[in-house]
């Protein structure tokens, strides 16, 4: 294959925010001769037929992953496994199937099984997104300067290989890790959060005695950035936190011990605690931006705006 | 007076970021002939002259309000009584004496009682700021498109209208409030939140079997926007939970309550109390974009401008 072309066909099962961004960057970058998309609605697929998301759009999956090189599952964690099912029979052998599922040790129990031995399954997780979702969302830098984790089974060091050049074609940094680790790891760094978030915007939605309209108009103080959060896919994230129950079980129960204690310093006034605490966090903002994964300039609660789009 | 110019001579008590923009913003745009400072600590002091921050600086806060038409107290809520203490005898009859503390029941009750009858008590709370503190922090841009809240007390209307024409001209929106309705508000919109992102960042450092390293490699998917929220200033935040006790509390016991009933959605597998929860949350989100209190780019864990550097 020529230049930047790493597989010959990619098939894309779900056209939603991820698969959609993924498309438009391998077409853009030629990392492929053909992308083939499937997605369950009809409007979906009129609408990613229409943005060119993929070369090819397909009514079924199983039409879809035919003489595949790349089959990348990107429906949410809960159809994973049904996906799996209808596929199966129409995989080209020596085909790598992968997926972008925010969970992965319930993604591998799910789909695993149902994958004939001549296909090398390779799950993958790319951490971006934004709080939009749907075929409309995508956009080829999405990946760019993203973490992407690789979660390999077996013997699949070559097709492993093969598709970390891809994620990092499209602007990823690639680590490959343990499914259960991941699990864990993202349970504190994204999946409490989330949850977190979610609940914290629930109940300023529930409170009688402050109004919605205050809610909204001074939630530059802090609140916005959790709206932000608990503005992503309802979908997605049902069948995270159903997917990645254990570790977010348990980061929780941490959460709500930690929460307590502070809950009681405050109770009973004691301002050293507090000012302690405080300052060992602060301390973990610094290692970030230290790590570049964030800048140091001010816009907390400010305006924002996306990389890409800063002139 | 000419211009734009509002007060004759204005003081301020203390020099972090807020003060800071303050006078930045004030010398700037000739808001008041002469900007006066004063710090505790030498070093602020100094900093503040170089940075031109105020006209003069001086060593006690006695001498800073001398003459002054408005003096404005820019020290953590636990600072503002002795500082009340020490000015009460040296300011100018009719003037106004401001604040502008995150919490306001606490400052009225700390700082009224010991101001003369002779001055205006109006204390205020712009809803801005960074995640940076201290002299050095501040910029002349802060307040722009940023609400602040007075809650004026007794018979202040002169001395609220020509405070409110000062935000304004700084860039502010001003709404007036009940201090009590204002602290229970804050406690939704910001104090419970900062609450609540400190005790995640404090549980992601205190869990063995993620590492430190992981925790900020993998900040972007979400817990980012908590590290930022929780490198605000310790001190500050210490006097705001400790000062305001109550409404803090309540909503965290709201928080709570809600908080077990996910979880127990989780444990018990109740996807569609998780989607329905999802999907209200996200309609507050549209409500405060329609608000236009932030855009609807999709920057979420992605690189973020300050409005003001935006090219």
């Amino acid at each position: 294959m020529a230049g930047g072309m790493i597989y010959d066909r990619v098939a894309l099962i779900g056209l939603g925010l991820i698969a959609g961004s993924m498309g438009l960057r391998i077409r853009r970058d030629g990392l492929a001769r053909e992308v083939v998309g499937t997605a369950r609605s009809a409007a979906t697929r009129e609408v990613a037929v229409s943005l060119g998301l993929c070369d090819r759009v397909t009514d079924t999956a199983a039409e879809a992953v035919r003489d595949a090189d790349l089959v990348v599952l990107c429906v949410p964690v809960g159809a994973m496994e049904d996906v799996a099912r209808q596929i199966a029979g129409h995989l080209k052998p020596g085909a790598t199937v992968s997926d972008v599922g925010s969970v992965k040790r319930a993604v591998l129990d799910a789909v695993g099984p149902h994958l004939p031995e001549t296909v090398d399954f390779v799950p993958s997780h790319p951490l971006a997104g934004t709080e939009h979702s749907g075929p409309t969302a995508g956009f080829p830098e999405l990946f760019e300067n993203r973490w992407c984790l690789l979660t390999p089974t077996g013997d699949s060091g070559p097709a492993t290989d093969r598709l970390t050049r891809l994620w990092q074609a499209m602007g990823a940094s690639v680590e490959t890790m343990d499914p259960d680790h991941h699990d864990l790891v993202l349970a504190v760094t994204s999946h409490a959060p989330h949850l977190i978030a979610y609940t914290m915007v629930g109940v300023a939605d529930d409170l009688r005695r402050v109004t919605d309209s205050e809610v909204i108009k001074y939630s530059a103080a802090g609140f916005r950035d959790f709206t932000r959060i608990a503005a992503s896919d309802p979908t997605m994230w049902r069948d995270v936190f159903l997917n990645n129950r254990d570790a977010t079980l348990e980061i929780l129960g941490r959460f709500t011990e930690e929460l307590f204690a502070l809950q009681r310093a405050i109770r009973t006034g004691d301002g050293d605690m507090l000012h302690d605490y405080f300052t060992r966090t602060r301390a973990i903002r610094r290692g970030i931006i230290e790590a570049g994964q964030d800048t140091a300039a001010p816009d907390f609660g400010r305006g924002k705006t996306p990389k890409g789009s800063a002139a």
